[in-house]
C-alpha cells in the first residue's frame, strides 16, 4: 500500500509487504524509544489525540510516540464536548476537528466510526480501536513481538510459528485482528483454547483454514500448550456478559503460573497478554510467579506499542527518511530503562 | 487599543482599527496554519488553558494555534480540582494558576467571571466564554469569514454587507456578540429572523439602529434570504429552555437545504452557522446535502478561528514582528488540506 | 543522597545537605521561571503526569516546571482507564507506563501506593501526594519559601525560625511534613495553634522534641503568634470528617485579618498558607484584606513550587550542569508578572 497520507482503519488493509515495512521501520525507531538519541522530525507539527472513549494506554502510548518523534499532543478525552449530544454529525465533528492538526489518532466505542470520520477528515486518521471491531494498532504490536521473541530465539521469521491463544476468544478483539493477520504468514499452527461457549467465531477459524493455517481447537489449557513457541493468553471481557454471575462462570478458567509453565512448556516458551491482565486472586490469569521469568513478554509488547506507533506515524507522514537527519544526542539520565 | 499585555475580554474593547489589526495579523498566518512553514516564535513559553466549562472545540482551536506558534499547552477541564468546591476564591484560583504560564484562555460556565479572573492574573487572559455573556474569539472569527468570503466574491471590505441571522436569536451568544461587531461597520443592513419568542433582544436591535444599521425583522426565512450576501444560521440552543417539549416547539422552524438555497438566493450567498449544528432529522437547520455546495463556509469559519486566535496571541505576547524570523520550511506530508 | 536515577516520595529521604542542593538548584532555576531566560535542556524528554487523584494545582505546576525545562508532558487524570477495575495490578500499571516517558510525577489517593509504584518502575517517580500519607514537593516548596522569607529580612537561614502552625493540625498533610523538615534545623521553635480534638499528632510532637525543637500547643491564636516570624495558617479539611456538622464546629475557629495582625504580630511577620484558603465568609482563615499585605507569601508559595519541581527534575534527571548551556534570550511579552 501506498502509506504517505493514507487512513490506518484496519489490518485487512495491509499485505505482506506491508507489515515487513511497518516493522523495518519499527526497528528503525528504537535508538529514539530507548532514549539513546533524539529526533526532532516532526517539530512543529500536531498529534489531534481524540480518544472519545478512555483509554489511558493506548492514547498515552500514541502521544509518546508522536512526542518521540517532536511532535505536538492536543488530546480530547470522552465526550466532554456537548457537540455530539447537541446533535452533531461524525462527518462535521471530522471536518471541524482535522483542521487543528496534521494527523489525528482516534478511538471510539462504535464500530465503524474511525472509518466515517476519516471519510470527512482532512488529515490521516489512526484508528486506535472502534468498538469490538478493529485496533490495528494493537494487532500489529502483537505481532512485532513475536517476531523479536523468536529472532531472540534464533528464528528468522513468522512462518512456521507455532501459537496457543488462550481464554476469551468469542469477545477479544486483539485475538481476533491477530488471527487474521497471521493469515498472511507459512506454515503457521495455531491452538485456540477456550470455554466451549467463548469460542474463536467460526468466520475466522475458517478464514485461517483456507488460507492454509493448522487450526485445532480445545478447551484444555495444559496439552495445548506444550507445543507452541508463543502462549498467548487473553483477559476474560466481563464487561461483554449479560451479568456478573455469567462471567463469574468463566473467571480463573485458564491459569497460567510458573510450576504449569515448567511442567507443561517448552523451555522459551514466550508468553504474551494484550493486557491489562487481572490480577485479583480469582482470575489471574497470568500468575505473578510469572514476572522473573525472561519469556514473559507482556512488557515487551507495550514497549513495542510505542515503536510500531512511531512507525505508522512516519510512514502516514512520509519522514522515515528524515528521522535521522534530524536527531541528537540525548543528555538527561536514561538509567537502564531497555 | 494597546495589545500588547492586554486582556481579551469583551468585543467592546475594540475599535474598528483594531480589528483590521487583529485581521491583518490573521493573514500573517495563513502559511502557519495552512502548514506550509512552521514558526517556533513562542518556543519555550506557556499556554494555561483553563477550560472550566468543556468545549471540545474552542480549547483544541487555542490550543493548536498556540502550538502553531511554537509553544506549549497546560490544560484544564472542569472542575476536575475541589480547590473552588473547597472555598478558593476566583481571586485566588488567577493568582496561583497565572505564575504557572505566559496567557491564559479561559472558559468559564459564569458571566463576568473571566474578567474577574483576568483581573487578578498576572499574565494576559483571553476569554474563551463565559457563560452566555461573550465568546470574543468567535465574534472576531465570524467576522473575518465574512470579509474573506465577501473578497472571494471580489468585494473589498464588510462595510455595505447585507446579511441574514436565523434562528434563535435570543439566547444565542455568537449572534448576540456579531451584531456588536457589526456595528463599527458602514452600510450594514442587517435581517432577523426568528420565532417571535426567540427574537433578538431589544437592546441589541436598538444598539445597531442607532449606530446607523438598517434592521429589519421578520419570522418568515424564504423571503429575508434572497437577498443577503450572508445567511448565518443557528441552532436552537436546547438546553436553555425550560423543558425539552417547550424546546420542540422551536425545533426545525427554519430550515435551509440546497432546494431551499437554489430556489431563493442570489447566486453566491455565503452559508454560515457558528456550530455545531444539529444534524437531526428532527432538526436539521443546515441540510447534509449542503456539503457539496463551494458557498457553504462553515468549515472555513472554524479554519479561521485558528488564524483569529493564532492573532490575538501574537498580538498579546507582542511577536508579530518576530513570527517569520522564527521560521523553516515544512517536511512532512502535507496533503492537500487546505 | 544521590539524586540521580532517584524516586522521590519521602522527606524522610533527605539530610539537611540535600535540602540544601534543592534550594541551590531551585535558585538558579530563577530566570527561567521568572522568564528572563529560556532553557531547552530537557527538549525530547517526556513527563508522564499520573494524576490519579485530581489537583489542578499540583499537576500544573510540576508540568509547568517540566516545560519549562524544555520537556513535553503526557498526562493522565483520574482513573479513566479501567484497567484498575479490570484487575490491573499497581505493578503492571508501572512497568506499562513507565515505558512511555523518562520521569512520572503522580498523585494516588491511597497510602503507600507511589512507593508502589516506584518500585515497580523503570524510571523515576516524583511522589506528588499519596493519600494523607506524605506530599514531599510541597513541605520542600514551603521550607524554601520560608528560607526565602526569611533572607527578605536580613536573615541567614532557617536556623532560629519562630514559626505558628494553626488551624487543622491533625488532618492536615503538609503541616505534617514540614515539622518533620524542621527537625533538620537547629534552635527551632514551634507553636501549635489547634483545637484540642484536632491536635499535631503526639509521635511528631514527640520526633520534634526528641531533635531538640522547643514546642508549644496552645489553642488560642492571638497570644502565640505575637513571637513569630512566620504565621502558618491551615484550612480546615472539612472533608475528612465523619460529618458536616462536626466540621462545622471547627469553621472560623482561627482567622487572622489585617486588624489582628497589626494588633498581635511583629512587623514583617510573614503568612503562609498551604492553599486552597476558604474564603467563604463562614471559614474566611486568611481574610481578603491581607491580600495588599507584602507579607502574606501565599502566591509566592505556589510561585516557588515551580522552582522546587525543576529543581527536583534537574537533580534526578542529572541536568542541573547542562540548564544553562541550552538556555537562550526569551522575545516575547512577560510583563511586570514577578
Amino acid at each position: 500500500m501506498q502509506f504517505t497520507g493514507s487512513h490506518i482503519i484496519s489490518i485487512g488493509q495491509f499485505e505482506r509487504a506491508d507489515i515487513e515495512r511497518i516493522f523495518e521501520v519499527a526497528d528503525q525507531m528504537v535508538p529514539y524509544a530507548h532514549r539513546r538519541r533524539v529526533t526532532k522530525v516532526l517539530d512543529g507539527a500536531i498529534l489531534g489525540s481524540m480518544f472519545f472513549e478512555p483509554s489511558t494506554r493506548t492514547r498515552v502510548s500514541f502521544g509518546s510516540a508522536f512526542n518521540l518523534l517532536g511532535g505536538e499532543v492536543r488530546e480530547t478525552i470522552g465526550f466532554e464536548s456537548s457537540a455530539i449530544a447537541k446533535g452533531e454529525s461524525l462527518y462535521d465533528t471530522a471536518r471541524v476537528l482535522s483542521g487543528y492538526s496534521d494527523v489525528i489518532s482516534m478511538r471510539h466505542p462504535q464500530e465503524g466510526s474511525v472509518a466515517e470520520f476519516a471519510a470527512a477528515s482532512r488529515v490521516p486518521v489512526i484508528n486506535g480501536g472502534d468498538g469490538s471491531n478493529e485496533h490495528p494498532s494493537q494487532a500489529l504490536l502483537d505481532l512485532y513481538t513475536i517476531k523479536k521473541e523468536l529472532q531472540h530465539h534464533g528464528r528468522d521469521d513468522v512462518d512456521g510459528l507455532r501459537i496457543a491463544l488462550i481464554g476469551d476468544l468469542k469477545y477479544g478483539r486483539t485475538v481476533h485482528s491477530l488471527c487474521k493477520l497471521l493469515t498472511l504468514f507459512k506454515d503457521v499452527t495455531i491452538w485456540l483454547i477456550s470455554p466451549k461457549e467463548l469460542r474463536m467465531p467460526g468466520d475466522i477459524v475458517e478464514q485461517m483454514r483456507t488460507a492454509g493455517l493448522t487450526v485445532n481447537e480445545s478447551d484444555s489449557m495444559e496439552d495445548s500448550i506444550a507445543h507452541v513457541d508463543i502462549a498467548y493468553s487473553t483477559r476474560i471481557q466481563e464487561e461483554r456478559f449479560a451479568s456478573q454471575e455469567e462471567a463469574n462462570l468463566y473467571r480463573g478458567r485458564y491459569r497460567l503460573n510458573q510450576a504449569i509453565y515448567t511442567r507443561f512448556c517448552e523451555p522459551n516458551t514466550v508468553i504474551m497478554h494484550p493486557l491489562p491482565r487481572d490480577s485479583r486472586a480469582g482470575a489471574n490469569e497470568l500468575d505473578n510467579d510469572l514476572n522473573d521469568n525472561p519469556n514473559l513478554a507482556i512488557f515487551r509488547q507495550t514497549d513495542n506499542g510505542v515503536l510500531v506507533r512511531m512507525a505508522l506515524f512516519a510512514l502516514v507522514l512520509d519522514v522515515v527518511d528524515l528521522v535521522d537527519k534530524y536527531s541528537s544526542d540525548v543528555h538527561w539520565y536514561t538509567g537502564s530503562r531497555f
